[in-house]
């Protein structure tokens, strides 16, 4: 598939990363999030790696440009589902993604977003 | 990856498929959320389905086999983000997806599976 789908859920968006990303494949996402957050007016993305059993520098600087992008765009971005292996593998690689929030599922997520949301 | 994440919104089940099915990755599907439902009492299912571009009869078959599946374990399913070109395509197939209902996006599908749920 050429594309990766992002799904509204009210105020936020949903990315479900499930295939391994090439540069085209992440291009287009970051191009299809900006559009998307501009059309929604969404205040917040969930980025959900639960698929991932591993992720790499080329993954690791895809979601910290994801996050950046959104917080220009006036929404904050939640990193969810990381299996436990990928948060070792991340810190042994001594990648701790600065700039990006974590939670440990969707709900999580979403409830992290709504508190910020509310509270700013 | 091996496996299609099948993530948890409040009481619904959400499945985001993205990538070419196969039998293996299907049964796995299958065989995960029925575990899923079982472990967290769903009442739906919702299946995105925006990020193909074609339904060939076999993810036609799948769909209806999960749908059947959730339906005995007390759970409905609702198809949502099918595209046009897609819905012309499963009706010139003469696929019309029987007992499967659909929504245009996500949230219309939670809606609708809000008030069968509140219905029922």
């Amino acid at each position: 598939m050429e594309r990766i789908p992002i799904l509204q859920m009210g105020p936020y968006l949903l990315v479900t990363i499930q295939v391994d990303m090439h540069d085209q494949l992440a291009l287009r996402l970051q191009d299809d999030l900006a559009e998307k957050i501009s059309k929604t007016s969404a205040r917040g993305v969930l980025i959900d790696i639960s698929a991932l059993d591993m992720v790499d520098s080329f993954i690791g600087r895809m979601i910290g440009t994801i996050s950046g992008l959104s917080r220009i765009m006036d929404a904050q971005t939640v990193l969810v589902g990381m299996q436990p292996a990928v948060a070792i593998t991340l810190v042994e690689l001594g990648m701790n993604l600065p700039g990006v929030s974590t939670a440990l599922n969707v709900e999580r997520g979403m409830r992290l977003l709504q508190a910020r949301v509310d509270g700013s």
